[in-house]
């Protein structure tokens, strides 16, 4: 679940272990990359935190957001 | 289903797209190079064929082979 | 260099070891994913090989394989 | 450069792009797990900032962090 709060959209995933956690973010890497819309996150051990924002827009939630939390909720499945 | 052939462990995997293929291998690797054993391997968008052999014993499977088979079955559930 | 035979661009990279050799496929899948242009390639250890072919034009070389290369050699160098 | 506070080694790496970043990124995971010793890391574009402790000495900089702090610079060069 996503969560808005200060102009961001969060969201943490957790893993079994760190090579589940990284393969996860491997995928989120590509599709990012791909939307020109790259993520704000972090990773330790087997959690990675994600937060979304729009630059360009003066940092706040926009579409291409919500687009690539939506795509990144279909990698984690 | 790991086949054993021509002195070789062989193996495809199959996944929705090249965004979850690349995944896998990301976390193969990982699991490959803390082994210290590496797979041949290659990739067509959504295909990954994975090779194990052991080099250094003359090119036979051996159990370092079968080890990394079952590493990489834990990945793929 | 790469080099067209068989109707395939194709070239081989060596790298280090195997950590540089995955790093730089980490790139190189990005970067097909964002051309959605994949590449038919395998690696081994340190060697990472690469086929370009347009599977939509009948498996011949196109300039979707000359841009794809072209963007992979700016990688590796 | 590594710079030691708050009982954590941290340094912050530069690169031209997403993808350089990543691919850096991808190097850094594969060589912290074969170490059984994972960073604290967060990624903006081409900026990844990396901070090292150990958790199980009660969160302070060990000679693990060093080691993970030295190899991880073997990667940038």
């Amino acid at each position: 679940m996503w969560i808005e709060k200060d102009n961001r959209l969060v969201r943490e995933f957790k893993f079994r272990n760190f090579v589940e956690a990284f393969g996860f973010m491997c995928q989120v890497a590509i599709v990012a990359e791909k939307m020109d819309h790259h993520p704000n996150w972090s990773n330790v051990y087997n959690t990675v935190k994600i937060e979304l924002t729009t630059h360009d827009a003066g940092n706040i939630v926009t579409d291409k957001d919500r687009e690539l939390a939506a795509a990144i909720d279909r990698l984690a499945d």
